[in-house]
């Protein structure tokens, strides 16, 4: 069956309440019964929930074949924890049919690809698919496809019951003896645990893995210990230097800096661009760029941001510092700075995932956000993009916030090159749709900026600040010219992969790809 | 049925997993699933979602009748919002066959008394009943019993599922557009708001009921958007002379002092009273003073509380600003002192009364604790402890978090004058069981102290310090000897409430009083 953005879903994957992904929107209003954890009563006081090792925890807390475990990543690619306990769920204890429900998941958990091969774990479920795991998957390796998730659609599938933790491993920088954890305070800070609380309120099972035991009681906390079941105390959570980045230098690539100065004046030159607007942007590239860009337009016209949202750079919270911007809404900390700033300034608030973008309850974070600016591997003439498989078709992305922050806000920039070495970024059909073209307003390449013909509100704010714009087609057509047409990708039948919308609809699906055949 | 207190449990209230108090700890280790809330999607970005009635609220929530009804007494007896919501809902709206669960109800839920006598409210559960509402209970005029439970014992009561809230109307000091709300930053300001946040998770609609309105985002906030359906202005959450008092002039009642000085003794005897050692108290009479006394133990000792727990006077606040205790977990405030210090002192920490007292989750506060020292109604032979009916057998007291910290903390004080006007306070039978006493460890008296013999570890401590000690029952007989031993209330038939134990079983019931007889 096709869905809302021309995609063919196969059959075999619908029923049961899944539906095909059907346009922005589609399950506003409906009620639906919260799914629930079964939980043990600690009645008895216990002195400590202190365990002598991963193992005695699994035990604890019953682990067995077939069950669900979560992990999440705000430790990024310097997390030690999710392959840590893998080893001993897979290799110590003998489990099988493990399914991993991941807030992300990538190169610091190599080792799952193998359980993947071994057919140990059958099923995963994350925004991210990165490295060596998303090479298996794409391979076909998987028992199960893959569920692929925004930030805002895991808290929905829990809350709806899409997804069922048994047991949630949650790596955290400090803890005391019954659990109360947070990010900072230990010997290896990540900041933020935004992606770590949701699960607690929803795991039937938690446990907290540290290195570094404080004293009782470790408040203010950022996952509460009545929510715990165990704590266990391993050498190292993660490798700090892969945990957090120096601050990420302002690119002086001239291509980045003129399309980042282009997306400032885009957003200057709406109306939603006033006193107390709103915004969120990425790290790295032209994006970062973008804040300095928008700090002259703040300025030059006297206005003050009211609240930035999502992953947080230090770049965000030197404009704070400055007094250009009254909150900061953090679901993770991308760099040192923004970890040292979140507790010590009462504006910077941790936020959970739901709270950031679940489209489920009674109104996200993502849903008050006047502005985003986001990347795309690839976006089409529909305005469909695509940030979860590259040019070869292999899983190798994440969508992260983007299918979220995209719906949610009034406008949804995104920027990119035009072409990427020998990639059209701009084509007719992105290999996966992980954000839906209805979400997509604007688009800012190196080669010209093009407007969603569905937002002519936006295309008479430009057109009145004297900002060229040009159709989407013509800047596709633009790089097939520079690169030439892209060959079609070869997929076998198998679906190795399910993009799942925000809503829990089905947006897209991902095939087997087709082994090359060298000439 | 005869219950682990000896109390005769009436088979009809049996049955469909109500049990007997069985002892403490009886539940302890059990599983149960998570009762969970009926909620609405709301994916499309709102603007606000602001109303402009509480009429409007309840309409657009679905409020009809049968449903059950929630909120919170944080505004304690200066507040508006339950005696106005309930007149909307029953005088405006017509509504009837309408449960009340509240935190406690008192004078200032009067009119409730008249929806009970006119049949319209037809079930009541709370921890305190005092007022007419305890009268017209006591009278037989409701319904179905009322169910009385303690602060713990409600969240869990709410989430195995005994009691389902339709619609959470919640009152708070300031809330931006969205329901980001706090119980400070208003015209009448309540201070933390632990006994509002756990409603907000498990009731099916969320009424944020304010006087103030403030800029979006209203962060760092108690309760949060993502929970709420409508945000409700009033002219006055409250009257601010009743919310909170000034602070509470120190006893100069030299019976009171003793008393006091007898309890800080009988803590410093203890092991327990040592670095890190945790503590509860309540406020008014030797409560109060007992900070005083245990100021001086600390200070001669060299030693710091860890943690002060539960309601929060400044009395509290100034031995954390005297660097005496590291931190203050509150669920709700009775002063301005405490008010105007909990938000800006990072370690005065508001908590939910899950996480104070809830026996059915991983481990609240209470099982951390150390001392807690209580007043009682009465108190009798086998340590049980009233808080809830008069000598004349009617309801006019509050369990709040007795049975809580009495079952969790090491070490459980009751102090108490022996006599009150012409009633032995201690009793061979106290006339409802609020507090088994095998929670129960020290009784102080203004005529001795006594330890329960349950506890011979506590009478070698005691004996060790030089510190005298009695039996109950000598006390008791003084106390029968100055005052003539009290006639035996005489009951009807009817049981008008049931006194839940914290755990869920039954601890005891209360009857209808039999009307006096004028001779």
């Amino acid at each position: 069956m096709k869905n809302a953005v021309g995609r063919e879903i196969p059959d075999q994957l619908l029923g049961e309440g899944k539906e095909v992904y059907q346009g922005k929107g589609y399950m506003d209003g409906k009620y639906f019964q919260k799914a629930t954890p079964r939980t043990r009563r600690y009645e008895t006081p216990q002195e400590s929930k202190i365990v002598q090792s991963i193992r005695e925890a699994c035990e604890k807390c019953g682990a067995h074949d077939g069950m669900t475990f979560s992990f999440h990543t705000e430790f990024r690619e310097g997390d030690y924890v999710a392959s840590m306990v893998a080893k001993v769920l897979i290799e110590d204890m003998g489990l099988k049919d493990i399914t991993v429900a991941a807030t992300s998941l990538g190169n610091a958990q190599d080792n799952f690809a193998d359980y993947i091969e071994q057919g140990k774990i059958i099923g995963v479920q994350t925004s991210g698919v990165r490295g060596r795991i998303g090479e298996v998957i794409s391979a076909g390796k998987l028992k199960t496809p893959a569920i692929i998730r925004s930030h805002g659609g895991r808290p929905r599938a829990i809350e709806t019951g899409d997804v069922h933790i048994d047991i949630a491993f949650l790596a955290v920088a400090s803890s005391d003896c019954c659990g109360n954890s947070s990010g900072i305070g230990g010997r290896n800070n990540c900041g933020s645990l935004g992606f770590a609380i949701h699960d607690t309120h929803f795991a039937d099972h938690v446990v907290i893995v540290t290195d570094t035991i404080v004293e009782y009681p470790n408040l203010p906390s950022s996952i509460s210990s009545i929510d715990v079941d165990c704590v266990c105390v391993v050498d190292e959570v993660g490798d700090a230097t892969k945990i957090s980045t120096k601050e990420a230098r302002m690119t002086d690539n001239p291509r980045e800096l003129m399309m980042a100065e282009n997306v400032a004046n885009v957003i200057a030159a709406n109306p939603y661009f006033k006193d107390g607007f709103s915004f969120q942007t990425g790290v790295g590239g032209p994006s970062l760029a973008v804040n300095r860009f928008l700090e002259k337009h703040m300025l030059e016209k006297g206005i003050k941001m009211s609240f930035a949202l999502g992953g947080t750079s230090k770049a965000i919270c030197d404009l704070m510092d400055k007094g250009l911007v009254g909150r900061i809404l953090d679901t993770q900390d991308f760099d040192q700075g923004a970890i040292d700033h979140i507790f010590k300034n009462p504006n910077h608030v941790e936020i959970d995932l739901s709270e950031y973008a679940n489209p489920a309850n009674k109104g996200a974070y993502v849903n008050k956000l006047d502005f985003v600016v986001l990347s795309a591997l690839e976006i089409d003439t529909n305005f469909n993009v695509n940030v979860i498989t590259g040019s070869d078709g292999v899983l190798r992305g994440a969508p992260g916030g983007h299918p979220d922050t995209a719906a949610g806000s009034k406008c949804c920039i995104i920027v990119t090159p035009l072409t990427r070495g020998r990639m059209a970024t701009v084509c007719k059909d992105v290999v996966t749709v992980t954000t839906p073209g209805d979400c997509v307003d604007v688009l800012v390449t190196d080669y010209g900026i093009a407007v969603n013909p569905l937002r002519q509100d936006i295309i008479g704010y430009l057109d009145e600040a004297g900002i060229k714009h040009v159709t989407i087609e013509s800047l596709q057509e633009k790089a097939y010219s520079m690169i030439g047409t892209p060959d079609d990708l070869e997929w076998e039948d198998d679906v190795v992969a399910i993009v799942e919308a925000r809503d829990g609809t089905i947006l897209d699906v991902v095939r087997k790809i087709k082994p090359m055949e060298l000439d």
